[in-house]
C-alpha cells in the first residue's frame, strides 16, 4: 500500500506541475474561472504579479517584452520547496554517508562522518559547512554522473520527510507551481537558479516543477572526461566548479543563460544579488521574497535563522518595492493536496 | 547603398535562419516540395540525416526518442559558418587592439600587439596560441558584459570578411541552416558547443541560427560582480573559466545541458569528443562532420591543417560509420544567396 501511494502521490504533483490547471479540485475550478494562481489568496502579492505579467505580455503595452527575453529565474531551497529542518540535499547526503559507510571504516573515527553515523546530530552540526561539504564531497567524487543520477532517482523516490512523512517532492509549494506555469503559459522560459547542487536536482526537475535539466543551474563540481569499460564516462572531482549563490547567481545566470531576467524569485539573503541584477535591468522588472511565517503550516524563520537569513534582502525589498509574500496571508494552500491512502 | 545592401543582407540571413522554409526561391520550391533539405544534394550524407530524424521522431518507431531528450549540438568554427583564413573570432580582436591602441601607447613594442599594428601577420602567427589569448584577455578584461556585447553587435553588423567581401553572418552555411531548422521542427533543441567565445556568439546566434543565447555554450572568461554608478554590472576578468574545446565539450555539455545529445555535428579534432560522448549513449546516435573539400566555393583543408586539423576525427568517423560531409559532393551550395544590389 506505501508503494502505490507513493506512485500516486508523484502522480499527483506532476500533475500539478506539469500544466495550468493544477492539481486539487478547487484548483481546477478556479482555474476553469480564469484564476492562474487558484492556490494565491486575493492581496497585493498575486495582484502585484498579474499585474507585472500583463504589463509585459499584453500587445500594446508600453513596456511589453518580447517572448525572447521572458527570462524568469527561481531560487529553489525555501522558494519552491521547503528547506528545514536542514536543506534536503544534506538529508540525501547523510543517506549516502550511511550507505558507504561500511566501504568506509575509517569514518567510524573521522568527523563527521563519526557523529553521523552515531546519530549525533549536533555532533554533526558542530562541524559546520566545512563538515557538510566534506560530506558532499566524500559522497558525490568519483561516481560517473550517470551512477550519481541513479542514486538521486532512487532516494527521491522514496526518502520522506523527518517531520511530515511526505516524499520530498510532496514538500514542493503549490502556490509556486501554479506561478511557474502562469510564466511558461504567458511566454516565460523558467529557470532554476539554486545554491544547491545541479547534479541533484536535474533528475526530477522536469516531472516536479516543469523546469528541464537545461534550465536548472546550481552548485557544481568539477568534471573530467574518462574512458571505463571503453567508454567514455564523466566522472564528479571532489573540488569545486561553481557555488551558486549571492554573488555566484548573478555570474551563473550571465555564464549559463547570458540573458538578464527580467522576472526573480527567492527567499533569503543568498537571493539578494540575483534580484538586485534583475531589478536594475532596464523596462519592467519584477522581483519576490517569500517570508517564511507560517509555522503552523510550514516553518517559521527569517532575521535570526543561522543558514538562511532573510534580513538584508529584506531591508532592500522594503526600500524597493519588491514584492514579499506571506506564507499564512498570501498563500491560501502550501503543499499539494495528497490522494487518500 | 553600402548601407543598405548590408541591412539587406542581414535581413536575408534573418529569413534563411528564422524558418523553414530557407532563403532563396529555388529552397523555397522545394521546401514547399517536401524537402527540408534543399541545398543537401542527394546522396549518403542527406540520407543518413533523414534517415536518424525519421528512426527518432516517428510515432511507433522502436527507436523513437521523447522531445525531453531530443537534444543536438553544433560546433560553430567550421561547422556552422566558415572559419578561414583564421577564426572569424581573431580577426574581432584584432580590430579591437586596433581600436583600442591609442589608450595602450605600451603596445607599439609589445608583442602580440606590436607584429599586428605594423600589420605584420607573420609577426602576429609566430607568437601562437599565447599570443592570441594575450589579445582576447586585453580586449575582453575589464568590460562589463554589456558592454562587450555592444561592441561585437557593433563588429558583427559591418565588419567584412578579408576575401569573400560578405557579413560574416553571411558566410554561415545554408545547408547548416536548413538542417538547424530541420531537427527543430522535428522537436529537438539546437544548441551550440563552441571553443569560441559564449560573449562573442550570444549577441548574434538567434538572429542569425535561430539559437538563444541559453542554448550556446562556448569558452568563456571568469565574471566579477561589481557596482559601477551604484547599479550592479558583471565585469569580464582576464582569467579563463572554459576552454569549450575538446575534453571540455562533453564537460560543458553536462555542466550547462545535464543531458547527454543523441546527434552532433563537428569538423575538426577538437569535436571528436563530443562526437564519441553523443554517440556512446544508448538508443539511436547520429554523428556528423563536415569535411572541407571545396576549395572553389569556399576553403579546403584536413588533416595537415594546422589549427583546426581534421585527422583522428576523420579515423574514428571511417571505422564506427559517422557521417562525413563532402562540402564539395553533398551541398548544393554553401552560403546564403544575396540580393543584387
Amino acid at each position: 500500500m506505501a508503494k502505490l501511494a507513493r506512485a500516486v502521490g508523484i502522480a499527483v504533483v506532476t500533475l500539478a506541475a506539469g500544466a495550468l490547471p493544477a492539481c486539487s479540485r478547487d484548483v481546477v475550478a478556479a482555474a476553469a474561472a480564469g484564476d492562474p494562481l487558484p492556490s494565491w489568496k486575493d492581496g497585493a502579492a498575486k495582484r502585484a504579479i498579474v499585474a507585472f505579467v500583463a504589463r509585459v505580455t499584453r500587445a500594446g503595452s508600453p513596456a511589453l517584452v518580447p517572448p525572447s527575453e521572458r527570462i524568469a529565474t527561481f531560487d529553489n531551497d525555501g522558494t519552491l520547496w521547503a528547506e528545514k529542518p536542514v536543506p534536503f540535499e544534506m538529508l540525501f547526503a547523510f543517506d549516502r554517508v550511511k550507505a558507504l559507510a561500511p566501504q568506509h571504516p575509517e569514518w567510524k573515527t573521522t568527523e563527521p562522518f563519526a557523529s553521523l553515523l552515531k546519530g549525533d546530530m549536533q555532533g554533526v552540526a558542530a562541524t559546520g559547512e566545512k563538515g557538510a561539504l566534506e560530506m558532499v564531497a566524500a559522497t558525490h567524487a568519483g561516481m560517473t554522473t550517470d551512477e550519481f543520477a541513479g542514486t538521486v532517482e532512487e532516494w527521491i523516490a522514496s526518502a520522506r520527510h523527518p517531520t511530515t512523512g511526505r516524499l520530498f517532492t510532496e514538500m514542493v509549494y503549490q502556490p509556486m507551481l501554479e506561478l511557474l506555469a502562469y510564466l511558461r503559459a504567458s511566454g516565460f522560459r523558467t529557470f532554476i537558479v539554486s545554491g544547491g547542487g545541479v547534479e541533484f536536482m536535474r533528475p526530477w526537475t522536469k516531472r516536479v516543477y516543469g523546469v528541464p535539466p537545461e534550465q536548472v543551474i546550481g552548485s557544481a563540481g568539477k568534471l573530467k572526461l574518462e574512458a571505463r569499460d571503453g567508454k567514455p564516462v564523466l566522472v564528479k572531482l571532489p573540488a569545486v566548479e561553481l557555488i551558486d549563490d549571492k554573488d555566484g547567481k548573478p555570474v551563473a545566470i550571465q555564464s549559463r543563460i547570458g540573458v538578464r531576467p527580467i522576472a526573480a524569485f527567492g527567499n533569503s539573503d543568498g537571493d539578494r544579488q540575483m534580484l538586485e541584477w534583475t531589478a536594475a535591468g532596464e523596462g519592467a522588472r519584477f522581483a519576490l521574497l517569500v517570508h517564511h511565517d507560517d509555522a503552523r503550516r510550514e516553518f517559521a524563520y527569517d532575521r535570526a535563522d543561522k543558514s538562511q537569513p532573510l534580513d538584508k534582502a529584506w531591508n532592500e525589498a522594503t526600500q524597493r518595492g519588491w514584492t514579499v509574500v506571506s506564507m499564512t496571508n498570501d498563500w491560501a494552500t502550501i503543499f499539494p493536496r495528497l490522494p487518500p491512502h
